[in-house]
């Protein structure tokens, strides 16, 4: 009934750090995703290619993806959100990016600046350019589970930007639940509607534990077969453009319940717990995953 | 599939507070429980009747329950390990108890200071006079999902228990996941496999969140049917018998889940996080529910 084996794209050193207000130096981070690297991720969401204007975090994606020490399978991935975007990613080198589209008007205008139909346009003009360069491009649907805007996202509306993202060649697509509105029971019909419709698509969840959901809206993925899911070291993360927003589901706290489910992750736990040091150190606060926070009662 | 109604049992004012080191009043304790009445809970766990020396912050146990304003269908219940107690909860007035009952050796001698045999032969003399005194006996099945000390519980070892309170006459039996380390496919198979079996019994399930699992094993749970979840208003809690144990689901965390999947309830959120904030001003300190901090940061 479950996948053996899951797939967890960490997305700490992007959706995690690009919160952060102070700077963190460009050999930090890659330090960070060094020790990602060595607890075993093979799927990481290393910075954005947006405009250092809208996240000052990440203005040094350049530099972190010239850093990057490729190792084996790992995929690093880039966000884009535009053809410029898709230029730098181009010039950085970076080998994968993903294309954020909202499912609603309204977080689509405040995250992106452009209407839904706009985005997709671009999207397309990024396919194009990946298809050129021999850049893979996938695809990544915001809001989906609900907007803080307009709530809830009528399924006819998400079903829209999958299908243009599938037509234009996207076959891995994350669905995100930005705002931490999804419930275990939408998550199983929404999975269920669109694996049978889109059978040849990598489907990803991407859960914020807003309202402390994260991990049984994940359970509700894999019991709809889902293998591939997107976490954040700490817990660490959030939406600059949505508010009162929460982390992502924290990595070492999903590897925890797939492993207790006998599902295989290929992640050391407590190599993972090192790297979730290592963010502690390098933000100078404590994090607060259940398992970071377990790890440390016993530690004392 | 799912249960339309779920019944909540609050167990904050007993689990909830016995971790709390510095006594806390007993009328503070009592507005505590009438702000909890206020918002719909219909079933509460109000106190032990245990030795001070063991549990000193419930050794008002008499006071708390002579306090109690009953109110419509309201089940006040207090927890009693042996005879002694289950004397004071007849003195007392109460009209309901819960027996708790160790799967394990070493949490039963831990916990209660006896075998789990000598545990299950009090509970029959508890229960004997639960109906010579017209008194509700309840049982609870503490570290049912797993064992700090012993590891994996067999499922026959569970069984075992959970048979005897079955043919003392025992009609609701809780399953507590004490140390946090029950995982939803734990929970779906031993629920498939108790319900089938006993299929009279109101079973409860109680997770504790140390690992982050709480709500996606309520969720496992709910799949299975059950429909009784204790829960801890603020998410407070532990088992001072348990290493590094961590809190309970947090009440306002459950019913929002509850809520967002079109379960019934009976409770109101928005008093349920008024008698969070009286919890809070009680203890002097802030609580950790995801609702309680997304309530917060949306009130800023």
């Amino acid at each position: 009934m479950f996948p053996a084996k899951v797939w967890i794209r960490e997305v700490g050193p992007r959706d995690g750090l690009q919160m952060e207000k102070e700077f963190i130096p460009t050999e930090r981070k890659l330090r960070f995703i060094n020790s990602l690297l060595e607890a075993g991720l093979q799927r990481i969401e290393v910075t954005s290619f947006v405009s250092p204007k809208a996240v000052e975090q990440l203005k040094d994606a350049e530099s972190v993806v010239k850093l990057l020490k490729t190792k084996g399978q790992v995929e690093f991935s880039g966000l884009v959100m535009n053809e410029k975007g898709m230029e730098r990613a181009v010039e950085a080198g970076i080998s994968e990016v993903v294309v954020v589209i909202s499912a609603t008007e309204t977080h689509s205008l405040r995250n992106g600046g452009h209407s839904i139909a706009r985005s997709l346009q671009r999207m397309n003009r990024i396919a194009g350019i990946g298809a050129r360069e021999g850049i893979r491009v996938r695809g990544a649907v915001a809001v989906a589970f609900g907007c803080p805007f307009e709530g809830e996202v009528p399924v006819a509306a998400l079903d829209g930007v999958v299908a243009v993202l599938y037509d234009a060649g996207i076959s891995q697509i994350t669905l995100a639940d930005t705002a931490g509105l999804a419930s275990p029971v939408q998550v199983k019909g929404i999975m269920s509607a669109l694996q049978k419709k889109y059978s040849n698509v990598l489907w990803g969840l991407h859960f914020h534990d807003t309202r402390g959901l994260g991990l049984a809206n994940v359970y509700a993925g894999l019991e709809e077969g889902v293998s591939l899911f997107e976490s954040s070291t700490g817990g660490l993360g959030g939406c600059p453009f949505i508010p009162n927003a929460a982390g992502n589901v924290a990595t070492e706290d999903l590897v925890n319940m797939l492993h207790m489910m006998g599902i295989d992750t290929g992640i050391d736990p407590a190599k993972l717990l090192n790297a979730a040091g290592e963010l502690e150190d390098m933000l100078g606060r404590s994090l607060s995953s259940r398992m970071l926070r377990l790890h440390k009662s016993a530690c004392q």
